[in-house]
């Protein structure tokens, strides 16, 4: 039986925008949609609900990789729910979980999944990313990381890195 | 969209017994009938790997909680992988994660596993286990252990305990 | 310059009894009488404030193991706060720091800790324990694990793991 | 009895270049001159290794936090070593347990540290980093970032926090 996909969606919670988290909804949906599982810091607002809400509706699989120790504060889409007990160090967990991870939005949270990935040689792809963002982490690991400007160019760019590796 | 069902299977890995595999084996399959998720620990071999099979070959979905900071050394049957790169810590994770624990076969680790989910007042079921072993866990949560001798009776208690905390 | 040596001592929170802490005072004395290190899990009350507090009286260094995000919680005589964020994840970080463990009283926590040391081959000291306390862990690690009656005995055994571990 | 004031030296590894190695060696001294304690990754090379030879060159007292699952590996100037068996998931413990952070050099793993703290409203201070770096992370928590040129500044820049926090 061959293992599943997992697709991190990372992004702020409380500080995403409006049209940060409607991208994030579209994202899950579109990921649900390709088969593949979409993860996330499973809170119950933010990029982090707006995306596994967005995978439930297209009817995929979801996974919240959440911060207290119990399931208490969950989003009410995260239907495995991964209970670590670590506050944010459960950032590193989440991007390790995942054979790609989506960054949406950009907060000090955010940039820590981001830098852990990189850390791990794991592949990133910042999605509607401001210039400094795009150069901060390009200089860190250019092989790993992709830059999209939606939802269809991320998808694209998902399934270049899977296939890379031989994921499927 | 309910949260799903998790049920951890916890157990030694190089040094279980023939036995303890086989129902290792079983009681996957049996949680799987069940429309459960099974966990564990996730590595190749013993109780890990065997409750994983057995889970897969009865149609159920499958969780491995990785030590590593890679996938590798998964067992070839945890269809999602949590990769943790925390060693022995990620026995705390999998307890929390788990609705239910079921403990088959002893050893230090699996201790562990059992004393941190009794300290986190999660259920658990000893299952097959020794008089020593019974009497030292059921002394520091007896309210929340429960003792079983092969795989039906352990489903019927997983089934109270699930019952009793309205999981489903 | 070498190493310095940290002698753990882990035991219950609330749930110690008054000799109970008694003894892990006088343990935290004689460990700082000795030139070492005592660590806990660094909490304000029970086996973990009273063996920080005999250390400071001994004239010793104190490291606290913080199970939340900031200090807030820590006990007035962990002079060093390692801050987890981790709740009782920290318990495998406290042992594994540890050169030798002992362990004074018991309950879900405590008894995870032993477990945890045992499967991380690391020397363990069951001071004062019950008969089935001492079956149950002598059995998954007979040659990591001594018995104590009481502090001079205790002293006494870590010295003979220190020096087999030439960590002096 | 006062808890000891601890500040963390992040920087990479490897790839650390050689001003940077003796700028973090100085930073170690000057660190223990005040009487603080220096805290680092704990490993052999680059930043960690340099800031901690500095600090014991200093007089100070030194942590290595380490990313294994035993002391190998440590620098030969981590006096306390905390083992943490977490790779680079330890570096949320690193920057919770110190109550300044001061980043020198920049890579993956020192990125996650500084976008830690900052998630974590802890205290930061940028040595000698590029235009883009500071930039990025000021956007993030501009009230807990500033910025030093060389070691005697990043030296006043701790103080001021330390007395704002009154830590001391």
């Amino acid at each position: 039986m061959s293992s599943k996909i997992i697709i991190g969606v990372m992004g702020p919670g409380e500080n995403a925008t409006p049209d940060e988290n409607i991208m994030a909804f579209d994202l899950g949906k579109a990921i649900a949609k390709e088969g593949w599982i979409t993860l996330t810091g499973g809170r119950s607002f933010g990029i982090m609900d707006a995306a596994l809400k967005g995978a439930v509706e297209g009817g995929g699989l979801t996974i919240g990789v959440l911060p207290g120790d119990t399931e208490k504060g969950s989003s009410d889409h995260a239907q495995i729910k991964i209970v670590t007990s670590m506050g944010s160090g459960r950032n590193y967990i989440s991007v390790l979980s995942s054979h790609v991870t989506v960054v949406l939005g950009m907060a000090a949270g955010t940039a820590s999944e981001v830098a852990l990935a990189l850390k791990s040689k794991k592949k990133v792809i910042l999605l509607n990313q401001d210039e400094i963002t795009i150069r901060f982490f390009k200089n860190m690991g250019s092989y790993n990381v992709l830059v999209s400007k939606d939802v269809p160019e991320t998808i694209k760019h998902i399934k270049e890195f899977v296939g890379m590796n031989k994921l499927a």
